[in-house]
């Protein structure tokens, strides 16, 4: 029972587009090329819509604000869907990114193969500790912070990510920030004070544990009780 | 201009919750121990709106789904607002985590803070890896996968984590299927067949940069190849 009607016949709006909108844009585009890598070649709103949880009106109405991509009686093309996806999400195109803080965590990112497939390469990787700086991780060798502004400006970097201690955030974004970075992905739970034009994301990875502690706590009160299927008949 | 308006005067609704609302329950409720934790003791629903960039009639009707929670004239108070928050999402008690996979990733994950903030403690973690099986991380010995459905049932764990290779994630899954796990987040770039009575979510690194790279690419384009402040004066 969809409440919501696409509000303007898929012509593109002049409107602002909601962050909540540009958020689905990246489940669409995944699950897209989930589809595309199993040889699909179309899908219908109703069918791209089940697959993430939202109604074929929504899908259709998020998709209305950036063009008229869908084909009567056919659907979505996904290798046009996937492309004007990228194109609006601007990943189309290599971004560089300068990655600060190679503890634990920074290490492992240095090694995620998920970045690349979205066209987003880590190319430089600083720290404070004297026994990183100069090491090499995952063939990026780690260098001091203090050459942040120099690599920013020689590789043309608009991209960062901070993933030092929850004290040390704020003042690495500050020299994210004096270095000419215009977007921030912060792994550190804290919330930074960024000027106006510098974008910010911050990563809280309890975030997806909360989502199924709900699914699973409401499933439970649906189910009044009722024990887990697999421990019933042991 | 909000176009949505409250559908039920606060009354709690009888449909089932939409996901995005949920996801949106998490975003509240980080913005709300934020808030307490600088002090402030209540807020208002356009000002809560405002930090997430939502509207004041998004945040009155999202918790219109769970009940009537603000004041008139104060707004809402903080520390009644993230217990409620907390018991709709089911993370007011601890949940025990299992985690299979001890990589890069794996391990910083057994570091990361995040997760005993909201309740989330992981207390075993597996691996078929020899060399990692019996070694001790951040204070968690590391189990042969074997051991699984002994230490589900023990500790009556009901979430999972999968941070193993993509060709590897759907046999893990299975086994903490079989194992009696309810819900799973999953870090492998790949898409799980699970029965109807497991959820899971999925981790996408990736998507926080494309979130930024879209708020970079439509800011130059709303500013027609207007330079970075930055570098203006350079």
């Amino acid at each position: 029972m969809p409440d919501s009607r696409s509000p303007s016949g898929d012509q593109p709006s002049d409107q602002p587009v909601p962050k909540v909108v540009v958020s689905r844009l990246s489940l669409y585009l995944r699950e897209l090329q989930r589809l595309q890598a199993t040889g699909q070649h179309t899908i219908s709103s109703s069918r791209l819509g089940h697959l993430l949880g939202f109604s074929d009106a929504q899908v259709r109405k998020d998709l209305g604000f950036f063009g008229q991509f869908g084909y009567p009686g056919v659907g979505y093309r996904c290798d046009e869907l996937i492309h004007a996806m990228r194109d609006i999400l601007g990943t189309n195109h290599d971004w560089p990114v300068v990655m600060v803080g190679v503890g634990n965590l920074g290490q492992a990112l240095l090694g995620y193969r998920g970045f690349g497939r979205q066209n987003f390469s880590i190319v430089s990787a600083f720290d404070t500790d004297p026994a990183k700086i100069g090491t090499v991780i995952q063939g990026i060798t780690i260098r001091d912070v203090k050459d942040l502004p120099t690599v920013v400006r020689e590789l043309g970097v608009r991209l960062g990510m901070i993933v030092v201690p929850a004290p040390r955030a704020q003042e690495v974004a500050d020299r994210m920030v004096a270095a000419g970075i215009e977007g921030i992905v912060n792994f550190a739970p804290v919330t930074l004070s960024l000027p106006p034009h510098v974008d910010t994301v911050a990563v809280d990875l309890a975030i997806e544990l909360e989502q199924l502690s709900f699914a699973v706590t409401s499933r439970l009160a649906r189910g009044a009780g009722e024990p887990r299927p697999e421990q019933e008949n042991c």
